[in-house]
């Protein structure tokens, strides 16, 4: 694990990192010291370890809660290079969604490839990450929406260090197998007019997770358009959880 | 209005009053003085203005908030004589979900008539109770589920008073229409296996609501097994939009 730059602001330190191939980022208390619960964030689609969302969502958790937060590029975006495979299916879904084709059983099929890479790296980094002074070995918890969803769902089914998992905005198709066996906590988000993931797909998910203690949050809105308090009661979830 | 008995504890002073036939309960923080907001709590069927779990939903809004909170008896309820029509309609129902019925549609129609009697009678608790120097003319919130739900939605689209409502455990059979002419915020609870409201009319409810923000929560489990964390999301949701 190779640290390439830190900034600290408004009382949180920001440290960009690379782990073998992995370009990450790592959100702490400014001057934390000692062990700490850590939330791993997974970004949506197109989007990176930095973008607006992420870093929005982590330095609350940081600021609020004193936890530290995580998020790496996935492979294909942000600093990572283009995936050929990857390229190509999207390019070939596209095509497909264009000439008529169901656009949720395409993505469901991609994320659940990209998982296959996604689920050993994100474990690396926990490892990783959790040897540091300042992080530690606490309780860990995931936020990840959309293809973070699609990603989170295998990763939390096959992590035993998440002990509470905030996901959203993602089907059925993919992920209901990896979801029964998810026992811990689980904050869902759906979007009651979500464009991309079928109602019934959204309802099906949060059905199909294992967890004795899972709870729905259903808005209005499309997909991108998440109410801003549905944030605060992560903030919430997360401490009654982790904290 | 009529005030018949009248204890303080904990910083809460909850009394009992009358107003003409319906007698009722008002909690408010113990030496207030001025407006408020205003909770109205609708109880449960079978349940009464002071069953256990209406005072401490009232106590914790006073205490924690700084809320008044009203709850009056519905008829055939509590303090209140039975009605020979009610009665003899909950006998009929009974009868014929024993002969293999179902109960939701049934439960839907008889609500639908009661609420013909409880949206005016609340309509007068409010009218009163907001004359009072301790509680005022502030913002009106509604509390209720199941029987408070079925007679809450048509109250909470009646009343222009309600600026924000928490409602569940209940169906579009019933209320479908008046669900349509809501528009304050509302947060709606869901009970993933509820044995008595079809998952689909419950949703379909959610569905019907005109309001711009709903939030719909779901929780795994039966009819009555509300999660206690759903108590901490309805204060802040009523401080966030009465506060």
């Amino acid at each position: 694990m190779r640290f390439t730059a830190e900034t600290s602001s408004d009382g949180v330190t920001e440290q960009l990192f690379t782990l073998g191939e992995i370009p990450g980022v790592l959100w702490t208390p400014e001057g934390a010291a000692g062990a700490r619960p850590l939330i791993l964030i997974g970004h949506g689609g197109g989007q990176h370890k930095t973008a607006p969302g992420v870093v929005f969502r982590a330095r609350r958790f940081v600021a609020e809660c004193g936890f530290a937060v995580a998020a790496v590029d996935v492979p294909g975006h942000g600093d990572r290079p283009k995936v050929e495979q990857y390229h190509r299916i999207v390019t070939e879904n596209q095509a497909r969604v264009d000439a008529g084709a169901k656009l949720a059983p395409l993505l469901a099929a991609f994320q659940a490839l990209v998982a296959r890479q996604t689920v050993p790296e994100w474990q690396a980094v926990l490892d990783a990450v959790q040897q540091l002074e300042h992080v530690g070995a606490g309780p860990v918890g995931y936020w990840g929406v959309s293809l973070g969803c699609g990603l989170g769902v295998p990763f939390v089914a096959a992590e035993p260090r998440v002990r509470a998992a905030v996901l959203g905005l993602g089907g059925a198709l993919a992920s209901a197998e990896a979801a029964a066996r998810i026992t811990v906590p689980v904050e869902f988000l759906l979007q009651w007019d979500d464009e991309r993931v079928p109602r019934a797909q959204g309802l099906a998910l949060f059905d199909a997770f294992g967890s004795a203690e899972k709870t729905l949050h259903a808005n209005p809105g499309k997909h991108v358009e998440l109410p801003a308090f549905e944030l605060d009661s992560a903030l919430r979830f997360f401490a009654r959880h982790l904290g």
